[in-house]
């Protein structure tokens, strides 16, 4: 599987999906060549949706990212976070009282927005949880991880109540050559050590391509073939296209290595439908 | 969390999605009452449809299952089983070639039905495995274990492709104190030998939900709200049904036994948002 | 299984083995009648051994905290811990160089004793670890959590070095009604990360066992028939000494408590060979 | 880490532990220039024993298969398997009754003359299973996959009992390319379904170690870093002989193949202290 060049692939969609970082970014800044490529997407009419595994930030806040860096194509109507659908379940499922969350004070507020009362672990009182009614799973970022993880332990054990993963990504790059944890990785150990089944919103679950594919029918009617997932990563981005029914496409510019790619699919047996250096050209 | 009354609470919502084995029938065959469920529901115009963990016949066969029995409601445009979605990964993502399968000739007719060339592993020459371009476990039934699931895991160390897992279940109830392992249980199996990601289709997926909530709308408009998911299982359709966003009831005539569904709720952290003895009453 | 008197079960026995928390001590402190216990063992000469999953501290140091509460029995030479297993692997593996760790200073400190270098994570310029030969995972406490767990994530992408687990508990008891996570909950979080192959120390694996099996020949004697281990938890304390081969007797003075233990025994498939109610008695 | 001389290196132990397939021979028969390796060890009075994974036969049966190779230094006396160990246990363990195993009767028979009491699971009457008092995964043949593999699933719901896995390994070669599914990985699966912890024996576990290293002692005392361990997997031989404390050598005559050695060492994070080709040289 040879790499082809990804402006002459993107011609026979109607709608490109992109996973956010390893893509459009990566930790040397915005990927080479990425505005001209928005600008051809734009000039034939291909509409394009941000999905990113990422809920500590508003899709407002997302954006504001690459408008600073002077790309405008990603505004935030186009951005699908799967803090969004951690946030509609919020909506769904939980019925007044308080969910707990671990994260930033800015990831709660973005959750506060939307009319759902939040406390951070930081600041609950383990003696009274009787109105906890959720638990969520944000950030690894804003509150103290030996403190805060303890007490999320010891929560999960005074009372029975859903716990939502809002990000599943294990990692995320730091620099150039070094990684954090992010919160899926502790949600990981929490649920190893509670025994209970958390309820996880990220690729390669389908319901953040769904999502996705829901919205973009307000552009016009679209169906899946005339879709192409775009990302770095095999086990989020591509097995979660190619569950979708989508076409997919990997892009060598994040997580997996243009030295390396090929022994990556044959031992992960997930296969994109192409291969491209970038999508920078 | 106490059993109340399920026709009381059916008329809460516009439709219904119902399991199938656990909640319909079991092992004592159709649940009592369920015929006049059925008819209640009909008159306040309550739409039902059944959502199943099976690969191994087509809808228009699992329907003729409840004719034979008396119970005319469940027709085949009503059900939606995870072998449908497999079915739709096929079409989508598989392009020519054959797929090898696991399961009976049975379970294979309804794929070649949709135009798909399949071949069982029992037929397969594994020196002649080049145009096999994906593998599909239907049917724990058809074929012999100890030569095919030893053929299957040669088959994936000889080729990289998809590999489509059409029903979770681990196992399946075959009398009323005996069980049998599922073609899931057996896909787990290959999995960790193979070392290759499987692509799952069922419950708790909220893909087989979506699938059932896009039928729905034929019906008219309806909102996640109007919605309930009734089953047997706290980790297939309770999980499921809660992640998907739509209210969960928990019956105790399968899988979840009234002396138990209270610890069992409490150990696996699932909770569904209410629970009935049965659909009988 | 019926709970039957400890005192009376030990006269069958020439050496019995303890679990450490949970058994002798709790929460609530000393277990009652345990003086009068370890008087009784010392009477009928049976020797006793403690099998501790702990790598915090020396054995000196360990056995100190029954003598601050009246317990003159438990000597250092008594001692067994999962600590100690880990120093012989450092030592009969790792020649040179320098053993990162994550833990107190303290329990550093009992490793450097027996020659090896240490340098705690927190300590550890991620630029220069060329001279890091093994990274391992004492306690914990003596780190920031949120950045030397980070720290640890990015050395082991640096260097192919051998981790090591010198405590495989998930969580230890820090009051009656809570947990701390322990540094086996942290090191399962790494691993899945790091997705390397750790090398643990610590009950339930038979090492352990062994271990205070060679120490206690030094009294005389003495064959597995002979010995009894007796601990509060079913996954480690019974499983462990069921796959030694030695009788396994469950107390109800920690983890299993009274009122679950025989849903517990029959949910994990793992039996003891005997039931007390504490070892005071 | 580039490949050295076995011969050379052997020379610096006064007792070697080696795998069985992949080390001793492979697909292609014996390994070329074993008989004067062998020859070699006994001039130069180097003690050898075979560690291996296998209780599909006695020492003695598994013995003849060199022998009518032309390899006469592998005695009965010389290998240690893991069905011994699994045998130990049940001597220890388990009291009367009767073992209920899947194997063939050569596996059982060896059982039987040790004088436990054994039932296939092909013969079991799932109605009559209260004098089953363990439950003993032998060999992968014997015995009909579908039929037994179910009934085996419904052994363990009907009576709670010790199940052991006297074969760890997953898979095993049964010609130049292509596998077989090992006992291990039906009890992995077994294992999944019935959510009990099963006891497994065998390599990575340092209990065969351990056996290994007692009867050594009876050609006189020997210490650990006189020992040296060499087999073709990463995952078993290296690293249970890693975890048990002596020196590890890799050859690449079986699992791990030349062209790849480096990148698994790497990905595992499992490191041998050498590597050889082949012990023929």
């Amino acid at each position: 599987m040879q790499p082809v060049s990804f402006r002459s692939i993107a011609l026979k969609y109607k709608a490109i999906f992109f996973d956010a970082y390893g893509v459009l970014k990566n930790s040397r800044g915005l990927v080479p060549g990425i505005t001209e490529t928005f600008d051809f997407l734009q000039t034939h009419q291909i509409e394009h949706y941000i999905l990113t595994n990422d809920a500590s930030r508003s899709p407002e806040e997302l954006a504001e990212q690459y408008v600073r860096r002077g790309l405008y194509a990603i505004t935030p109507d186009r951005i699908i976070s799967s803090g969004m659908l951690a946030l509609d379940f919020l909506h769904a499922k939980v019925d007044g009282g308080t969910v707990a969350y671990l994260g930033t004070d800015a990831s709660a507020h973005y959750v506060e927005t939307q009319g759902v009362h939040t406390i951070s672990i930081r600041d609950l009182d383990l003696d009274h949880v009787e109105d906890i009614n959720a638990f969520v799973l944000l950030d690894d970022e804003g509150f103290d991880w030996t403190q805060d993880l303890n007490k999320a332990v010891n929560l999960l054990r005074k009372q029975n109540m859903p716990v939502i993963v809002a990000n599943t990504d294990l990692t995320y790059p730091v620099s150039e050559t070094e990684l954090a944890i992010a919160v899926g990785g502790l949600a990981n150990m929490l649920e190893g050590i509670a025994q209970k089944t958390f309820i996880r919103f990220g690729k390669p679950d389908t319901q953040i391509f769904q999502f996705a594919f829901e919205h973009i029918q307000m552009h016009g009617p679209i169906e899946k073939r005339d879709i192409l997932m775009v990302g770095d990563t095999l086990q989020t981005d591509i097995l979660g296209g190619n569950k979708f029914g989508i076409d997919t496409c990997l892009v060598l510019t994040g997580n997996t290595q243009p030295s390396r790619y090929l022994s990556r699919i044959d031992s992960s047996g997930i296969s994109p439908d192409m291969v491209c250096e970038s999508i920078g050209c």
